[in-house]
């Protein structure tokens, strides 16, 4: 869900189409010459120059090497993405945090900040506002260091529709998020971009994470709820109404006990972070924050008893609901992201076991199980992402 | 898959790139005048007249109205599809029958037949000459009513590696189908393409039946096995490695029987049609024949117990699992196909019921559940009309 940026539509011209190709291809295969940007647009030489003028003079890219007269870069010398000022704001609302972090151009994280904090029944507008603060104090902190975001990302643990937020982790029902987060932060260019955390985790781990690379998979947030990120040849999919990827609530008991979604036996019932905490006998004050978890590990190495049952419950209900995935989707890798990837050790026995057995004879292919590399910051990675990924997109709208 | 027709490679010429343009928009605007057809194309008028010349050379069109001297048709007259002599054939082989049917390029059945036998455990390359001499005789019928089959789909059971043919359900082993179908039917210029029953099932729901207008839906194959074809946006889901869709074996008992596949509680051993005949107390040389299937339905209006109980953990099952579908795809529409198009009045409440349900407080919108208008016949249609596909997109090919 975007809400447009609060400036006039422009004409789609030729120009600002072929300036985008150009910092595309910057981006794509950095750093490269003129000469080489010519041939894989396929645009004239002259073309290619008056562009790459055109996005140093918006700061987008900096020439290797000595500077002419003029300002401007050797036509010989290299061409790269610049590491600013252009900035993208990343955001995140978790049942346990709210985190933010800055990127530049170049995908280097130039400020991240994350407050603990439980956001789980809090009101949504309370909720909201301790987020625009944030927002507003990494704004601030970033334009010290000469930064300037121009747009911002947000992910929230819930299901979007126009802008609208279901979010039952959070107590949330119909919360107008994407309207509340832009009127604190009116002013940018790309505006405000809220999106499904699941989903942008899985483009935090295609774009900075384990999912490069990989051409189909399934990026899962193990957090409060489970949500999952699905990547089919680079490309989120994100079904026929915006929800695809839901895969906490896939029926991992028929006979288990009813959701808050209003299902029987979801998998985050057992697989959940809270779930595993409470089955494992740690009180729900400790939460799923990263002290909770670190006890929960704390204990799984003593072979505590309560610990271990809970996590093998985990991984059954994980292994459960995906062989189901993978009989569906048939993806290349699976990612366990957020708090699973801490708990990943103890989760892919299972998992790996279940997923050669249950349809392993009728597959061409076996899924690799992974680790994220991003862990819990892949969605607010993500979220900053997806601003540069519009600066790529359409980059006059900077002019 | 698709095994390379018996043709050297030709260059893909701005020409043989126009004629496959303008036969595109007769097929989905027809009947449509040269007049529509340079307008939508951005053709010239003189360029859309000779390509629809050619055209009308290979066949493959026809113009309405009285024709002019020279045997081609009014220059104002609209353009169809020519109702032969080219033609596809599509073939079959499930569990328990042979089947064939050939399609014209409007899209009509001009041939169709279905021979009952039992395939399961049967040797496969007995199976295959069976299906051969089938092919021939149905060829020759054809070419005894003026159409000349082109090229030929193949569904299958299984899953379908670089030819080779998995299929627990008939008992195949890595199979070299492909090659072995080709053997026998050589000549045709689009050659011999075969895939997975459910995917070709859903192509032909997709071209010829209930998924027309549906952008993206889930077609359930249900037979001795169930597949699962997933549509996204008119377009085929294959997976990263080409066995996506295998919903027969998403696990909805984790505590269930193991099934050929090497997993545990499948879903097709609850809702795989010799499953139900099987709970329900019908022999199993019934078979999931038509005949098997009328006398379950029999027993359904009847009230009896072992029927009543066998659909209702069948509906329970496909109820588990298709809440785990909606909620990584969330398609617009269900499709039940194959012999559960006839079950759908007692399998679609107890899906509705656990589809509104499961995560439902979570959705944008819930997806419609709807029979196959085309039952058992969606994937021999499908299967022909792969062949048809291949033609509109090449058809300078029969030059």
């Amino acid at each position: 869900m975007t809400v447009p940026p609060s400036r006039p539509t422009r004409i789609d011209t030729m120009r600002e189409r072929n300036l985008a190709l150009v910092l595309r291809e910057v981006a794509r295969g950095q750093p490269v010459t003129r000469a080489r940007l010519a041939e894989v647009t396929g645009l004239t030489k002259t073309t290619v120059a008056s562009q790459v003028a055109l996005l140093e003079e918006l700061r987008l890219v900096t020439t290797a090497g000595p500077v002419r007269e003029g300002g401007r870069g050797r036509p010989g010398a290299p061409v790269s993405l610049a590491a600013g000022p252009v900035a993208g704001l990343g955001l995140e609302i978790n049942g346990h945090y709210l985190a933010a972090c800055v990127l530049d151009p170049t995908g280097e994280v130039r400020l991240s900040q994350t407050v603990a904090c439980d956001n789980r029944g809090r009101d949504a507008r309370e909720t909201l506002e301790a987020l625009g603060t944030l927002a507003q104090w990494v704004i601030a902190r970033a334009a010290e260091t000469g930064l300037d975001v121009v747009g911002t990302g947000v992910a929230l643990p819930g299901v979007i529709t126009e802008g609208n937020v279901n979010a039952p982790n959070l107590g949330w029902e119909s919360v107008p998020a994407a309207a509340l987060i832009s009127g604190a932060l009116h002013g940018q260019v790309f505006g405000v971009i809220v999106d499904n955390e699941a989903n942008l985790g899985a483009l935090g781990e295609l774009w900075y994470g384990a999912g490069q690379g990989a051409g189909s998979y399934l990026y899962l947030s193990g957090e409060t709820g489970i949500g999952a990120g699905i990547v089919v040849d680079g490309e989120l999919f994100r079904g026929a109404h915006g929800s695809a990827g839901e895969i906490g609530h896939v029926v991992v008991d028929p006979r288990g006990t009813t959701c808050r979604c209003g299902g029987t036996g979801c998998l985050e019932l057992v697989a959940g972070i809270d779930a595993v905490l409470l089955a494992a006998g740690l009180a729900d004050d400790v939460g799923a924050s990263e002290p909770g978890l670190a006890e929960l590990l704390r204990r799984l190495d003593d072979g505590d008893r309560a610990a271990r049952g809970a996590i093998e419950a985990a991984g059954q209900g994980l292994a459960t609901a995906l062989v189901g995935a993978v009989n569906l989707l048939d993806p290349d890798t699976i990612v366990l992201g957020g708090l699973h990837a801490h708990l990943a050790p103890w989760l892919t026995p299972a998992i790996e076991a279940a997923v050669a057995h249950g349809g392993g004879k009728l597959r061409g292919g076996r899924p690799a199980i992974r680790a994220s590399a991003l862990a819990a910051e892949s969605a607010v990675r993500g979220a900053a992402g997806t601003v540069l990924a519009a600066v790529l997109a359409d980059p006059s709208a900077l002019a």
